[in-house]
């Protein structure tokens, strides 16, 4: 794998990031993952006005602008001979002395990757019990490398033996999945938990909630429970809930759609 | 700066942590700030055990026990010869594949860096409004380096020419600050906010509550508006809270008196 950082293609095996570096001491960074079908990078500038959003958030600008991150992200596709990938861009708020106060002079760190692609396929959910998303954070606004309790929750579904897990915020409401976020069908009309309820504000979910009649509220786990359908959208595409709790859930109407029009 | 890199010692403006390691990927890792002073490793049981705890919850074991670990932390004081310092140890879960799914077969890494002691100095608070500690998530309850709204608060406070911020959790009541426990005196007895309440457990807190009466009980604002005296604590040293949101706070017995002791 051969990986962009900093303006230059390497070996990923060879390639450093300093030990210093926030995005590794403190998780002080912000990611995107981004789909490239048929050699086409989808919904590129979306993706760079949430990064761009997550910048001013955490108060580091980038030295690259958007045209340069564009060229990364095809140097590394070119490099890896990619033409269907998961492209993924991260920054750091780059190296900096010990302690949670940031240095202005620090000079950010970019990484762009790329891997396969790999369609995306139904899921088997659990509901987290034992960790929650806080929608008090700021951060729960923006796609952070502040991972540990998506992680978490994660691991939960894995001992389960499930695939992924649903993360309630901290008043018990539905907030999103580990990586995407969720939608259910309730008496015909699908429903997704707004970004006040920390859902993260999915470029997929963006772009569903364009096309298509959703209503945006709040959800109870009660309400998946009676939920006709239920699926997950990511950047990288939908995933019909095939269980919830060991229910078992059609693949809906609804996911079958998006897949094919998305 | 040397230092310690999985077993090695190496400058650090050359050595290398894997662009694909989790803990920059993903801020899925652990740490300990340990006081080093006059060449002794200060509470070194109590952070290995905080750190066995953390890797426990997120499920990885390290192949470092701790005597080797404690020899990384001497060899990394020796090559920088200090006697005086703050030593940062420092593990994340390893390289491994895009997605939040841990791979079991990844190799944690392990970096082991110090940096001269400074001593504590008094501090001036405020109380950060742009976001919250989760104590809903038992990453509240470990040192990890997912720490987001830590340096948010930080910012938050430099942006009002201050020191540092108290967080609130979900509730709205007294957490912890970005990097320290607090203890307020209120009507003559120290208080500190239960674990529960999303302060972490830290070392020097768990120390001073070990020798000396301290209610651990729910704190609000109101009741730091009213404390005779404030100070903060960590593993470094005891800081005095010199102002809260603006109003002046003495230096008081307490923390002078535990600053001479611990």
């Amino acid at each position: 794998m051969i990986v962009w950082i900093d303006g230059l293609l390497v070996a990923a095996g060879t390639a450093r990031i300093d030990p210093r570096d926030r995005g590794f001491m403190l998780g002080d960074g912000l990611y995107e993952t981004i789909r490239v079908r048929q050699g086409e990078i989808l919904r590129l500038d979306r993706h760079f006005a949430r990064l761009a959003a997550g910048l001013e958030l955490l108060d580091f600008p980038l030295a690259a602008d958007p045209a340069m991150l564009e060229r990364g992200v095809r140097a590394v596709l070119d490099a890896n001979r990619l033409a269907e990938a998961a492209v993924r861009l991260t920054v750091s708020r780059g190296v900096s002395a010990r302690g949670m106060a940031p240095d202005p002079k620090a000079k950010p760190t970019i990484v762009i990757s790329a891997t396969p692609y790999t369609p995306p396929v139904p899921v088997r959910l659990i509901i987290a019990t034992g960790t929650r998303r806080n929608e008090h954070s700021p951060t729960a606004r923006v796609k952070t490398t502040s991972c540990l309790d998506s992680i978490l929750a994660r691991i939960e579904a894995a001992r389960a033996g499930m695939d992924d897990a649903i993360l309630l915020n901290s008043a018990g409401c539905v907030a999103e999945a580990t990586a995407a976020n969720i939608f259910a069908v309730l008496d015909g009309v699908p429903v997704t938990p707004p970004v006040s309820d920390g859902a993260l504000p999915g470029v997929m979910r963006e772009q569903i909630v364009g096309r298509q009649k959703v209503e945006e509220r709040t959800l109870s786990a009660a309400d998946l429970d009676r939920a006709e359908e239920i699926f997950l959208t990511s950047s990288l595409g939908i995933r019909p809930v095939i269980s919830l709790e060991g229910r078992p859930l059609p693949v809906g109407p609804l996911a079958t759609r998006l897949a094919g029009e998305i």
